[in-house]
C-alpha cells in the first residue's frame, strides 16, 4: 500500500489546504516538505510519530538537490510507508512536481496528485485584488521572476495578458519593470504583496512608473508576489466600511 | 453576526474544497450556489435545514441576473443569516466575485473571501499535465474563450506565455486556434479536457494544427478547458505503469 501523495499545501493557512490534503497529512507515515507559508502551522496536524523531512530552500540555494529529494521519495515508499510530499501552493505551479512524478513513474512507485490553492492566485484574493474582472481583465499570466542561470530570458514585455502576476521576482524587479514599461503605461497600477500569509504580510500599492523606486525605498524583501494591471485599483472598492 | 462568505468550491470534488470552505458550508444558514462540478456532491454537506438557492447558468444564459444575485446576498445577510456564496473554482478567477464584493461593501454587509482551487489549474493537474515545468514552461496564461458581446476582442496570438489555458472556449475554438496559429507552430501540443471532474471526463490530445478538425470530429461539448503548450507532452511520461 505504499504510495506517494503529492499534496498542494496552499498558501500555508491550515484552513486553506484541501479537505483531502488535510486527511492525508493526518495519516501520513512520512511527510517530506518544503518551506511552507503560515509558519509551519500545517505540520502540527501530522501524527506525533510521523517522520518529518525538510527539503526546502534556504536563502536562494537548494539545501537538498532535486535528485536527492527524488531518491528520498522512492526510498520511503519502498519501505512501505505512506508518504506525503507536501509542497507550498500547488505541486504543478512552479513546484517541480512534474519532475518528482516522472521519477516515481520511472521507479514504478504509485502516486497521486492532490492539487492545492496556488499562491499567485490566493494572495491577491486575500489582499482584496481579483485577478480577473469582467470589466478590466479577461486574462492573467503567472510568470516566474527568477531567471534561472543558463535558461533563455523571459521577455516580460511580450506577455500581453490584462493582469500579470510575477512570482519570486524581488531581486529582478527592476529588470522586469523596465521590460514591462516597453509595452505598458507607467500609470499601470502595481501591487507588491510581501511575506503573504505571515504576520508580517504587507501590501504596497504603486504604479509601474514608480515601482522600482518604491520597492527600493520600502526595502521589499522576498518572498513577494507582484501584480500588475488595472484590477489592482479595485482593491480600494473592496475595503470594508 | 450576519456575514457573507464568498467561498471557492474548487473543481467540485468534496475532497478538493478547502478545510475552511467545508466548515462554513456545514454551518451555513443559506447557501447561494452556481453550477458546481462533481455533480452536486458538495451540497450534501450542507445542514439539512439550510436554505439552498441556485443562481447558476443554464445553457449559456444567466438564469438569474447578477443584480438579482447581489440583491439576494444582501437580503439574506440582513435577515441575520450566515450566508455562504459558493462559487465553482475560485471566486475571483472568472467568477464575478469582485462585483459581488463591491455590492456588499456598498451596502455595508460584512464579507470574507475563502479562496478555492481554480479549475484551469486543477483540471490539467488531475489529467497529468503540469502547467509549468522548469524545462518547458516558466509562464502560463489563463484566458476566457468567451468573447462577451460588445467587449473588445481578445488577441490570443499576442499572449506569449509558454502555456495557454483557455476556459469556456468550445464555441469559439476555431477562431481561437486560428489566432494562436499566427504566432505558434502547428505542431504545438494541445489538450482538451471536456467535462472535467465528472464521470464523463474526457481528455483529447492533439496539436494546434489539427485541433479544429479533432474538436469537430470528436464532437467536443462545453464545458471544456483547452491547454496549449509543450507541457501537454509531459502527460505521456506521467502514465502509471
Amino acid at each position: 500500500m505504499s504510495k506517494v501523495y503529492l499534496v498542494g499545501a496552499g498558501p500555508g493557512d491550515p484552513g486553506l489546504i484541501t479537505v483531502k490534503g488535510m486527511e492525508l497529512l493526518k495519516k501520513a507515515d512520512v511527510i517530506i516538505y518544503d518551506r511552507l507559508g503560515g509558519g509551519g502551522k500545517l505540520l502540527k496536524h501530522a501524527r506525533p510519530d510521523a517522520e518529518l523531512i525538510y527539503v526546502g530552500k534556504k536563502a536562494g540555494a537548494h539545501t537538498i538537490k532535486q535528485d536527492r529529494i527524488n531518491q528520498i521519495l522512492v526510498e520511503k515508499a519502498r519501505e512501505g510507508k505512506m508518504v506525503v510530499r507536501l509542497k507550498g501552493g500547488d505541486p504543478f505551479v512552479f513546484g517541480r512536481g512534474g519532475e518528482e512524478v516522472m521519477h516515481l513513474v520511472k521507479k514504478g512507485i504509485d502516486y497521486e496528485i492532490v492539487p492545492g490553492i496556488t499562491t499567485p492566485i490566493a494572495l491577491p484574493a486575500l489582499a482584496g485584488i481579483p485577478i480577473t474582472d469582467r470589466r478590466y481583465s479577461s486574462s492573467f499570466t503567472v510568470v516566474t521572476g527568477h531567471r534561472a542561470r543558463g535558461k533563455r530570458l523571459i521577455n516580460y514585455s511580450e506577455l500581453k495578458a490584462d493582469t500579470i502576476i510575477v512570482l519570486m521576482g524581488v531581486k529582478n524587479l527592476p529588470l522586469i519593470i523596465d521590460d514591462l514599461l516597453k509595452t505598458r503605461s507607467p500609470k499601470t497600477p502595481v501591487a507588491i504583496i510581501e511575506k503573504g500569509t505571515t504576520s508580517q504580510e504587507r501590501t504596497i500599492i504603486t504604479t509601474l512608473g514608480e515601482a522600482k523606486e518604491v520597492a527600493k525605498s520600502e526595502n521589499v524583501r522576498p518572498p513577494a508576489v507582484t501584480i500588475i494591471g488595472e484590477v489592482v485599483n479595485l482593491r480600494k472598492r473592496f475595503v470594508k466600511e
